[in-house]
């Protein structure tokens, strides 16, 4: 960090004038920026003496508010939504306030039990496979992870024992330097960055090209693949296919990959990370047709569906493959709940120990609004984004870049990319609306999601105009 | 799950009186207890309209507040504690109210330069070592992970890559195989699992023998058994050093061992989860003499330093070597920010993509008590636990199992390990108090943690009777 001392008063004052933004994306004078930004926190904080709440408040309104990216604002059309809402701020505060651990079922039964039974009842909100849920298979179950990539990494760590247990491999220290793991070049980074935590060498990671038009995996390629590596000496282990991709929402066909994946004893992860949220509509379960060939499910309700960050819902056909991948008891851990097998013990789900009480949130959002709210919840954001769609078609300046899944919108200028780009970066800077672009398949598209709570018609109208009004000076200005 | 419908009311009227101690440490009729429970979610939760708060809250009183186990409870002695307090639940409130995403800079920058800021005031107050601090050098840097087990496997993944470099062995799929990792016997599972998680096989983790004394890991331990796996053609890797152990609080001497390490070139991380927060007392930290040979320190604040999990704080010497082991950025992720250099994107420090405004809780708590109150806090805990340990070494049915470092009193009877364990049994089955137990070398103890916000010396002194009382009715039962 450097030292605050060398930025003057102008320099303060224009690196606060340059910021201003609501969604801080201008890059103007970006030094003076992150330096001011550790100037005021320094002034701050530090003295060993207790200091007053409206002290705090003040800095929170002088320093934090300001210098937010506004995720939770109407015109935030960026990334993925994070959904916050009432009912699932009241869940998180009562986690607090209980201040509970549920790692072990011993640790806070309610918490436990809680969990297993709202994740069941989401599942079923969502016509997921029978085969998930915990109340209608022997072995399924539903658990709340921290993060879409948590749960990729999980799967992989369980589908790499399974796989080595099955082909009594497990004594070899250099057997799971043969594995492979499958993911097509839309898949989430997370994947990626899963196999390096895992310890899966780059060279056995295959990242399958995807059709060009649909940007979804074709079967044909997953086998060609698979094949190819089995006659190498190398042992297939892992995949993962999405509904749902971050760039474009393209999704891949369930069914006959996971016949595939079965056929080769390959573990299938299905993402709908963002996309899963839509299954509480039946009419987008068409999405999901062939999942239960997939061994474990994830999406993310803290994505789209009303519950704050941090709540990834994942589930799993066979929870012994987790819990066996994952499990060590220590004397000091020990207890006879756990020993009576009866009760699950959620730290052998996931990678850290301790763990809040996040089911609270879920369940207090699934009853204050019920299954009908979030089916409008979504199916007014699918009609904004549908609305947005027609627009950009009746304009001959524009093209949808990648069909349409839910509520992500992809368009470009048919001027080509440097143009889409620099009205991209144009409307970002601005600072009213807030959106990410992507490169795919060296095409650079705008990304436009709906998805937060706050956003109405009017905003998306509004962003469509400013698109509209950027565009016409940017053409005109090469010309 | 089982079907709820097959228990009658007179099953459930008995799950419901065995259940009623307010710890949930009873395991009569268990089975009743957790079908039970599920009855009960079942019941509340599934219709497609929205319900009321009032239904909602009657619904929280009636199965949630009964069936958890009071941690914030002041009879809590059980594991370590997970500390609440106001202004830590304030933080989180204001965290999930704005809704930001702390991935990467651009996401927030007011999340990403609180949290530096935060930490290197965090690591001041604790008195580390300079190499670690943002402000004090020029690779060192802190950030907040979920769990101390997260920190054990990001420095692992980060350690593996670091010494595969270092050899020119990135390119060889079957160099991670040789890699060593080293704990000792008093190590937190977490290692194991964090090994488990990235890839490390069993038979390249070396779990070493302690002192049976003091249960720390003695210089020569380590060096024999680097030098036996280098004359093996190993690898050596990676070692956890701890400060403060989860059975009994022992420590590790750093800086004989962090010497060995560094000789070697195997990374050295030292894990004080429960320890670290007494830090902020000058008169604990020789516990730390020797850091500055360490890799990676942490500690977890959301134990006992009044920051409502999750708050693990953790501080590198080279955040290189971690962003080099974890980054990866897709075009979607992509932004000036970051490609500026200037900035710290956190995701690259951590397993998850997605991270909450954490520091806010972390800012508060520090900004609210100032640090002269968290010394008291410290101290007075500190004191209770010496008060303990004098009364237990007072009578002559005791004796202190293992040496005392802060708050965290490990007693055993005389009479035995049967005796001790029948004394522990019956005092968690009253419900009145919850103690954890733990066996070292065979000898089973009673682990007394005096650490939630709310304990008083009445507390332990009740405790200390209860503990007289039970004791005085077993032995006599046993003659």
């Amino acid at each position: 960090m450097k030292n605050p001392e060398i930025f003057g008063r102008h320099r303060l004052r224009h690196a606060l004038v340059a910021f201003r933004p609501s969604f801080r994306v201008s890059y103007l004078s970006f030094a003076g920026y992150v330096s001011h930004l550790c100037y005021l926190f320094y002034r701050c904080i530090g003295s060993a003496e207790g200091e007053s709440w409206e002290a705090i408040k003040a800095d929170v309104d002088r320093i934090i508010v300001p210098n937010i990216t506004h995720w939770q604002s109407p015109n935030f059309f960026a990334f993925f939504s994070a959904n916050s809402s009432f009912p699932a701020i009241l869940g998180d505060m009562l986690s607090s306030g209980l201040g509970v651990q549920g790692m072990m079922w011993v640790t806070s039964p309610a918490c436990t039990e809680l969990e297993v039974v709202v994740m069941d009842w989401l599942g079923k909100m969502c016509g997921l496979p029978s085969a998930f849920l915990c109340s209608e298979s022997k072995t399924g179950g539903g658990v709340i992870q921290g993060t879409a990539s948590e749960v990729m990494l999980v799967n992989l760590v369980a589908a790499k024992n399974r796989t080595l247990k099955r082909l009594h491999l497990t004594n070899d220290p250099n057997a799971a330097s043969k594995l492979v793991v499958y993911i097509s070049n839309q898949t989430h980074s997370g994947a990626k960055k899963a196999t390096m935590i895992a310890g899966i060498h780059a060279s056995n990671v295959r990242v399958l090209e995807t059709d060009p038009n649909t940007l979804a995996l074709k079967p044909e390629t997953l086998e060609k693949a698979l094949l190819a590596d089995e006659a190498a000496g190398l042992i297939p282990c892992y995949f993962i296919s999405t509904i749902g991709t971050t760039s474009t929402t393209a999704y891949d066909p369930l069914g006959e990959l996971g016949k595939i994946a079965n056929a080769h004893h390959v573990w299938m992860h299905v993402d709908a990370a963002y996309a899963g949220a839509a299954l509480v509509c039946p009419e987008y379960r068409h999405f999901i047709d062939g999942l239960e060939f997939a061994d474990s499910f994830n999406f993310n309700p803290h994505k789209w569906l009303l519950v704050n960050f941090d709540c990834s819902a994942s589930w799993v056909k066979n929870r012994n493959d987790i819990v066996d991948a994952l499990s060590i008891t220590p004397e000091y851990l020990r207890n006879k709940a756990t020993e009576s097998g009866e009760v699950f013990d959620f730290r052998d789900w996931q990678v850290p120990l301790g763990r809040r009480f996040r089911s609270l949130k879920l369940w207090f959002v699934m009853r204050s609004f019920g299954q009908k709210k979030m089916q409008e919840f979504i199916r007014h954001h699918v009609q904004m984004a549908t609305d947005l769609e027609s627009w950009i078609n009746a304009d001959d300046r524009f093209e949808i870049a990648f069909p349409r899944m839910l509520a992500l919108v992809t368009m470009r200028l048919k001027a080509g990319n440097a143009a889409t780009k620099r009205v991209y970066e144009h409307i970002n800077a601005e600072g009213k609306f807030y959106l990410t672009h992507s490169i795919v398949n060296d095409t650079y598209i705008i990304r436009i999601n709906i998805g937060t709570v706050t956003t109405q018609d009017k905003h998306v109208k509004a962003l469509w105009q400013e698109i509209q009004v950027v565009t016409g000076k940017i053409l005109a200005s090469e010309h």
